[in-house]
């Protein structure tokens, strides 16, 4: 920070409140930190280690900012001049929902935001505006969410011209508010297995909606409970044959049916709706049960992009499958995923900004005769923070790089681009929420009990978010799609084709990565070597390939016995593991990448020393993985495991810039102990002193 | 089950049910799980593999049921008499407040359950009544404690007979209900570093309390910002010297201080107290903060018993320093951290019940044209689920040794017991609360979106469960106090010095452990040998003996350049790995004698697969550290990882009995997809279908 002393202006308040903090945490525990360096130094024995790193933020938030920035900055700007569309700590679930839609209905028709003309021509814009609504109320980004993504998103995706003719402005305008009627009590993951039929009725020219059992309720249905006028509502299409069996399964199709009178809001004849309760979290969202007594709608309430119904029960499709049309028809919602993803990132560096201006502020013990130091002095509370912190940024360049291609996925529809977006999205969605929940237990225990007060934000935020796991797609079912995806491009592979652009690394990978690994690189252990880049994606792609190869082994010799079926849960923890592995490789690469185009000298070596550290740490803790392959041998092990404290140290040395780059304005932090200056004093005063 | 069906009674509803179920659910699955067994058979290439075990749950139910099991049921069915007294899903904080406030009356008053009376003359006791209450309640149990074990144990332990006599029946009857008011806001870890005072005034024979900062302001105090009465203020006693100083600060003492007036209850002069305001669970608990202003209480407010002020403001005490005048006062508190401990075990016996019974039930995807399978076949459900169920076993049998010799330490005050317990309390505390916090999360998303409805209490059980992960001590600072104690051990016997009881396996195994690993028994792969206690024991205790012996000699290394506090904070990753590792040898060495005391051979058969579970997944776990020093042979490892999985899957169909044996009252689980029978019907019912 030399030099920044002659610059302060009048404007640039932020920049001098987050000198003067540091500068107050410093004069409080030089001692330990001094020593602390200069031991560091004769720890590693190398004369390469850099000194405390000057970080410019507004260079390094000038690189991490987004171009939607703007529509964010206005509605920021709404929502604080209407204090009272803002949520209180404690709010009842039925007030909650009552707000909610006020805030939604406040965006759209007050401040005049209109997400839903983004979600086909500027998804990243799209992404930006629940992000960004999604930090006010979280609950608001699902409502938006399931009004513009998943219900206005299966007219626009899964239907034709006559459905976006009809329903574009209702959607828009917020007259027609929508649900989006997928998942049944009994099935949620297994979508092929929805057990709610459609079935064609020629002499009038209807679809007969009908709900056969129990199990077949359509739940957790966001809208259903209280706003919802029209469901896109997921069922088997049934057509009538001429023969004995009567009727013919079309497979799963989407349908819209009205739910709810236009006027009088009334609950139409044959719809029964009953409310799924209170919830763990995003109580502002309205999540309902549909059950369909023989529903009747007009035949062009089939979304048809991808099959169609003759009036004279003809069915028509340009797929040739009911695998391939449903493939297609899910293919076009994983846009819901890439949001979930960035969005999560969002949440997670909230929580880490709460939780590392807290650690820089609070004191607890301190060396005898001396005053206490800062909690992040402390190397446990930096093992707890400062890995998760690198993961922060990791997360946030691999998930920018997903809402590009997934918005040049919506302009070319280029097959393996779509293939691509498809297991990425799939496996990013998965691995940053699964992330972003720990870290948000992880956040709170870090902060104490100051962590438990409500208004310091973790609890929302964990309850919130926690869903972000299962739905859009389970987790734990999303990382299988991406071993499969691993697996078929695997067996491609050796059948001459290629792979698709995100997994290419393997086609060089794999041949040389599987060789025995060299017993002279895996004893290097100079801190040059463990920084390269090239050390460390080779060490993750290592892993990835190793682990592709030898669960096809493994699933080739199960399946003689056991099925694909049983072949496939005989190996269900190792494909977990390899999808894993290959979604970390993919970030990896992507925060490499992100640090060499970085134009900053200064925020290049920032964001090299962050990205290190998160490679470093990840390799660490899969270091059973490593030796037992001897890919890196006893002393390099050690040497790892040095390094890794040792960036902990140094990446905790410039954490406040690293999340003032975040640039979260302060009402998305919110909490007292997050405030960037006299957080003390501000916190005391909020509870009534 | 052979020969269950011959003796179905009318009474035994509860097996009946329990019998239908399994046989239910093995009816759905038949395929898989055969092949399953038949194949891992062939995986393990071994003849010993035993067939799924029969596991009479009276049987084991009778050695996991504590004896205190009556007084339970007192509780359970006085609760369950009183619909008006159990607590609604959605409650405001301040009806919450009240309701609680309510319970714990109808307890006392109506129930006549007297808790305080148990505190000092059976603790096992006490601690039974306080888990039972806090699974109507969480909110309950914690107030609970702070009535009885934090206000009313202040008074008993650190008080003497004036106090008894004066607040014992207030206390008992609620007529006195009162607070612990140790936290500040600047201080909760460092409770030396407090800052409130209380000097003594030799002209009025008086203390004055006075809080002199704001961050000297009592927070958190349980108890403070509706109910309470009277506050156990922990303040540094000031004495008036003859000398240039003034006064002289004794340390931190506690003092009995009203502060609210016992007729009208109006907050008395000099008191200010403000509410801590909703928080992210527990708040049936009205947390308050406290300012004292120059308050004046009589001298005998003094909790004397280790140290006095006589009415010429002398001071006495038959301690000889202020150090162990606080320890001495400290370790009167660790009963609340053996509660904690104990009562976190009973959540995690209600999230896995939960957990496991759903996913029985639940099931998703098959094999083609073959009926859906439970979820819990799926070996990642497997890996989530089973050894989580081993670890809440093996927690039982720990916590149930740390009762009993906390009880035995109140009867004996033996030094050395008093030592064992303070260790092992902290580190059980620590180590048990931090796995059961990550495991309700664990439930949660394992049982998907069914998880996430409020009703199925996963949410309610993480919020209120979190803080116990810092209330009665910060579990990473817990945790060092086990090093801490393990290092003066460890330099003791050096001396010639003798370990504490738990501690005692150190003696023996620093020798032996601390040789080269042997590089024959480091190949060693055969489920016997991995079987057997002894290896398991060993692995346990020659990581932790390792750990201690490598960081001692890190610390003497680290101590020359950076002090000993420096030192402490370079190598805390590797004390509190170490302190992990210990606690972990304790409890398995606790579980392997439960499961060779106990007389069913049926169900010892059982405890040992789960025993044998809990320690190769640890082991498993840590396979890194094994690896790295050879411990562990590739093989070897290769062969852990194959039969964890087996025992997991072996522990899967038992699963029904190993829940059920925990012997919870359904309304303990009450979780609709918990529900013994007829989950799903009952779910569905419960939604208003």
């Amino acid at each position: 920070m030399h030099g920044a002393d002659q610059n302060p202006t009048a404007q640039d308040e932020y920049r001098t409140a987050t000198r003067r903090i540091r500068r107050f945490s410093l004069h409080l525990t030089p001692i330990v930190r001094s020593v602390g360096a200069a031991d560091q130094l004769q720890m590693l024995e190398c004369s390469k280690v850099t000194p405390k790193l000057d970080v410019d933020t507004a260079n390094l938030s000038d690189y991490m900012r987004g171009k939607n920035r703007e529509i964010q900055e206005r509605i920021y700007d709404y929502f604080n001049s209407r204090p009272e569309l803002q949520t209180p700590l404690e709010i009842s679930k039925d007030e909650h929902r009552d707000l909610c839609m006020r805030q939604l209905l406040g965006l759209v028709k007050e401040a005049g935001i209109r997400p839903f003309r983004c979600v086909l021509e500027d998804p990243a814009k799209y992404f930006a505006i629940v992000e960004a609504v999604g930090s006010v109320d979280m609950s608001l980004g699902i409502k938006a969410g399931v009004q513009y993504s998943l219900w206005g998103g299966s007219v626009l995706n899964l239907g034709t011209k006559k459905h976006k003719d009809k329903y574009y402005d209702g959607i828009d305008n917020m007259e027609y508010p929508g649900c989006f009627a997928m998942t049944e009590l009994h099935h949620g993951s297994n979508v092929q297995g929805l057990q709610t039929v459609a079935t064609f009725d020629p002499l009038t020219d209807e679809f007969i909606i009908n709900t056969p059992n129990d199990g077949a309720i359509k739940w957790w249905i966001g809208n259903a409970a209280v706003h919802g006028k029209f469901a896109t509502v997921f069922a088997k299409l049934m057509l009538p044959t001429h023969d004995i069996k009567g009727l013919s399964d079309m497979g799963v199709h989407a349908f819209i049916v009205p739910i709810r009178d236009l006027k009088t809001h009334q609950t139409l004849p044959g719809i029964e709706i009953h409310d799924c309760g209170y919830k763990v979290g995003l109580n502002g969202v309205d999540n309902g049960a549909l059950r369909f007594r023989s529903v009747r709608i007009p035949r062009d309430n089939l979304l048809n992009r991808f099959g169609d119904v003759s009036r004279d029960g003809k069915y028509t499709s340009s797929l040739p499958t009911k695998n391939k049309r449903f493939a297609a028809m899910l293919g076009e919602l994983v846009g819901g995923r890439v949001g979930l993803a960035y969005s999560s990132v969002g949440v997670l560096k909230i929580a880490s900004t709460i939780a590392i201006r807290y650690s820089l502020l609070r004191q607890q013990f301190g060396p005898p005769k001396q005053p206490e130091v800062s909690i992040l002095d402390y190397q446990s509370q930096q093992h707890k923070l400062m890995p998760m912190l690198a993961s922060t940024y990791a997360f946030h360049f691999a998930t920018a790089h997903l809402v590009n291609i997934y918005s040049e996925m919506k302009r070319s529809h280029d097959e393996q681009l779509i293939a691509d977006v498809h297991a990425l999205s799939a496996g990013l969605k998965s691995y940053v929420t699964s992330y972003t929940a720990k870290s948000l237990s992880i956040c709170r225990e870090a902060c104490g009990g100051h962590g438990y007060a409500a208004v310091n934000r973790f609890g929302i935020l964990r309850n919130d978010h926690d869903i972000f796991q299962t739905f859009e797609g389970d987790n734990t079912v999303l990382l299988q799609q991406v071993s499969a995806d691993l697996l078929k491009q695997y067996k491609e592979k050796f059948q001459g084709g290629t792979f698709t652009v995100t997994w290419n690394y393997l086609r060089e990978s794999m041949n040389t990565y599987l060789s025995q690994p060299n017993p002279v690189t895996a004893r290097w252990e100079s801190v040059d070597h463990l920084r390269d880049p090239k050390f460390q994606l080779d060490a993750f792609r290592y892993r990835t390939s190793r682990l592709l190869q030898s669960v096809a082994v493994r699933l080739r010799k199960h399946s003689k016995n056991l099925g694909s079926f049983g072949a496939w849960n005989r190996c269900l923890n190792h494909l977990l593991t390899l999808a894993e592995s290959h979604i970390e490789s993919v970030i990896l690469s992507k925060f490499i990448e992100a640090v060499e185009r970085c134009p900053d000298a200064s925020s290049r070596a920032a964001l090299k020393l962050v990205c290190d550290l998160y490679a470093l740490d990840r390799i660490w803790n899969d270091i059973g993985t490593y030796r037992n392959v001897d890919y890196v041998a006893p002393n390099k092990a050690k040497a790892i495991h040095k390094l890794t404290e040792y960036l902990s140290f140094q990446v905790r040395n410039i954490s406040m810039e690293l999340v003032d780059a975040f640039d979260l304005p302060d009402h998305v932090t919110k909490a007292p102990i997050a405030k960037k200056s006299e957080a003390y004093t501000q916190y005391t005063q909020n509870v009534g002193f």
